[in-house]
């Protein structure tokens, strides 16, 4: 099967930031297989068995999504600006969520990321196996990883029941084409430090990546310190986790030497940042800047839907650039290209696929995303990065492969209908929607 | 004409903040007459001679961009990142743009500005009877000022030509419906002395309000100081602006006595707040949280498109509560209605217009914004507020009404094509686009 993408602008991403104006992109089967200018394609007399017309879009490598929970959908928009909503909304709800449910929310999760531009998005929650198999179904490439917690939840009822839970959906998955299992600790505060050691164990016999929310919440800090008299990261580092991959979602509350920790694992260790979400709970900035200082590798994340409420990345783009350019008194740090280059080569390698993905290069995966240039918001362009940045939202994204396969076409789902997905996700939220009403 | 939209969620933003969860509007005229819930509806048997089902979207007052330039659209995308793009790009540029290029503008702006639910904006720029003619025919509600500043300009050859054009303009507009004239000095420091005595005079013979950018550079504040020692507030106290009607974009580098002098005008000076263009260019944070709690009237404006790049409110929402959140370390600070408060009743109030618009009730002009549920980042909605500020893109916006009249029928303009106003806009750019790629 080739597919054909022509009349694109192709904003490749790749390390010189090539671009083909006027260009086309051949996929034959999951690859990317050739990548040149309109007049090449007229000369070389190319066809595809499917032809697209890209009518001057911008195609992009897909957006990765580096952290966020797919089974979160139900708790959208329900309690934003509450001060501790983990605690006074999220954990108390969390008791009533279902395989079902979980399941129903993640088939929407990533029809809403797909039609986003997302191609690969890392998660973690519970009910894990329900959303990699939700991930299998919808076609996404995804990092799956179920949260390991000390405390009873939806789907163990002893403390910690996650890390069994873990450890036999690891063996369920291994050698995914598009799903990687992996480990996912909630957090260093909420787990004992027995677990914690267990954890770099598991990883080490399935050779699977963790990921962790770590030096986000100030009440953490404090925890650890008290408990360890270290940093969370100083305290991950003493166990052996920056020996692992290692995906660190936020990294707000970090010294200098926590950062030092992070570079000095040259790269097996990374950051997903979710600006939208640290922002809007007031958590503080994380210090991007001296990370990228320090060639620490990070990636963008919109957290789950109670936290960033979108799963798109435009929004986290635009928050991103606004965010870091004030809190850093400088308007030309982080030109929209950089940031752009955030959104997929930095989530390509914040998930450990940059050989893989992240970028439009011949041999690569055919993980593509293609931005329409129609709508009113999206003229004129002199620099489609600042386009993409500043003036694209997430209803501007026209198309989207994953593995070579188009899985959105005129801005709507290939293979599934999203009204049939969205019926029964509010089928499955019944219960749910009475328990979060009782809060309120 | 009796247009009856039902079938919709009325967030009325009235001092109590009214909601009818399954509700109508009914508009007679110019006028909003009835509001009240669908089982009213149905015993009251009201029709409407154009009846709307609005599929239980969010009604809300339509949206009041309190700040920009709508002649700025050729500009959009173009030398982002860079520092001083004001002298670099801007003022050598403007030196380009013709009467037909910013009517050909101010109509793609009004077309974007009426599909993402504004439907009052305060502009400020050059040629601005063509502002006011394009208002005028797309019926959109506007201020619109002719710009004064101290150098020659694309209107007038002669610097502070702009006063004459614009007292011509304040003559001309007289009691027009939807369009008032106003007068829009460039900013304090940017005008002689002389010239900023002479438009308090100006002000006074026409009873036109004032909007200027104040307190916005800091090579203003300290081009201010070195002359007059006193910040621009406190200048244009001394002046008499405080005494007029007066618009106060951004007002970022504010200090307490500032903030005292707008507060003691008992809102005839009011704030129109840029955050998306402040926080871009790394201006600042305009103390907001300050203003309000000495009950300062603030709204919310996009800048210009060259400065906030998309000129629809949505992300203005999105990027004040983040930012403002952060700024001051407090999630609970802004609640997602105060926000939607400040895009519609603030607005309003900043713009002199309460009394007509700004919130769904009996008697007010019927400016509304429909805003639709059905996209995939509109579910769940426990708090339709937080759906608008944290969920919500300008592409949500299915039908607006200005003045009665409806200019917006699913997410298309009623009476004008976008395709036309683009490619006429198109056209005008021609020389343009070759003195823009002269500056890179
Ligand atoms: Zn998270
Ligand atoms: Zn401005």
């Amino acid at each position: 099967m080739k597919t054909l993408i022509k009349n694109v602008h192709v904003l490749s991403m790749d390390e010189q930031f090539s671009e083909v104006k006027d260009g086309f992109v051949l996929i034959e089967g999951e690859r990317i297989t050739k990548i040149g200018s309109s007049s090449e394609l007229a000369s070389l007399a190319i066809r595809g068995d499917k032809e697209i017309d890209g009518k001057n879009g911008l195609l992009i490598p897909g957006l990765i999504n580096t952290h966020t929970h797919a089974g979160m959908v139900p708790f959208r928009s329900l309690g934003d600006d509450v001060p501790d909503r983990l605690r006074r909304f999220l954990f108390p709800l969390e008791q009533h969520m279902t395989k079902e449910l979980v399941r129903a929310s993640s088939d929407y999760a990533i029809a809403e990321m797909l039609m986003s531009g997302v191609t690969m998005f890392c998660d973690m929650y519970y009910f894990e196996d329900e959303v990699a198999k939700s991930c299998k179904e919808m076609r996404i490439r995804a990092l799956v990883g179920e949260t390991i917690i000390d405390m009873p939840t939806c789907d163990s009822p002893k403390p910690s029941g996650g890390y069994d839970y873990c450890e036999a959906f690891l063996e369920k998955w291994q050698n995914n084409p598009l799903v990687t299992p992996i480990i996912a600790p909630h957090a260093p505060n909420t787990n004992n430090l027995e677990m914690l050691e267990k954890i770099v164990v598991l990883s080490e016999k399935y050779n699977a990546p963790i990921t962790m929310h770590v030096s986000e919440m100030t009440y953490e800090l404090a925890d650890i310190q008290e408990k360890y008299n270290q940093t969370p990261i100083e305290l991950l580092q003493t166990l052996g986790y920056f020996e692992r991959e290692f995906i660190l979602a936020h990294c707000i509350l970090t010294s200098e030497n926590d950062l030092n920790i992070i570079a000095e694992s040259k790269g097996k260790a990374r950051v997903a940042h979710c600006i939208g979400a640290n922002t809007k709970s007031a958590k503080g900035v994380a210090p991007i800047k001296q990370m990228l200082e320090k060639n620490i590798v990070v990636g963008l994340g919109t957290d789950g839907p109670s936290s960033g409420n979108t799963l798109d990345l435009f929004s986290q783009m635009r928050l991103f650039a606004n965010t870091h350019k004030t809190y850093n008194h400088d308007r030309a740090l982080f030109p929209a290209k950089e940031i752009v280059r955030l959104a997929t080569m930095g989530g390509a390698k914040t998930l450990g696929l940059a050989d893989q993905i992240g970028s439009i290069e011949i041999g690569k995966k055919a993980d593509l995303t293609l931005i329409e240039t129609e709508s009113v918001n999206m003229f004129p362009i002199f620099d489609p990065y600042s386009a993409i940045v500043y003036s694209a939202n997430a209803s501007n994204v026209d198309s989207v492969w994953v593995n070579g396969r188009q899985l959105v076409s005129e801005k709507k789902m290939v293979e599934q209908e999203l009204q049939e997905i969205k019926a029964t996700l509010y089928h499955e939220m019944e219960n749910f929607v009475i328990e979060a009403k009782k809060l309120y």
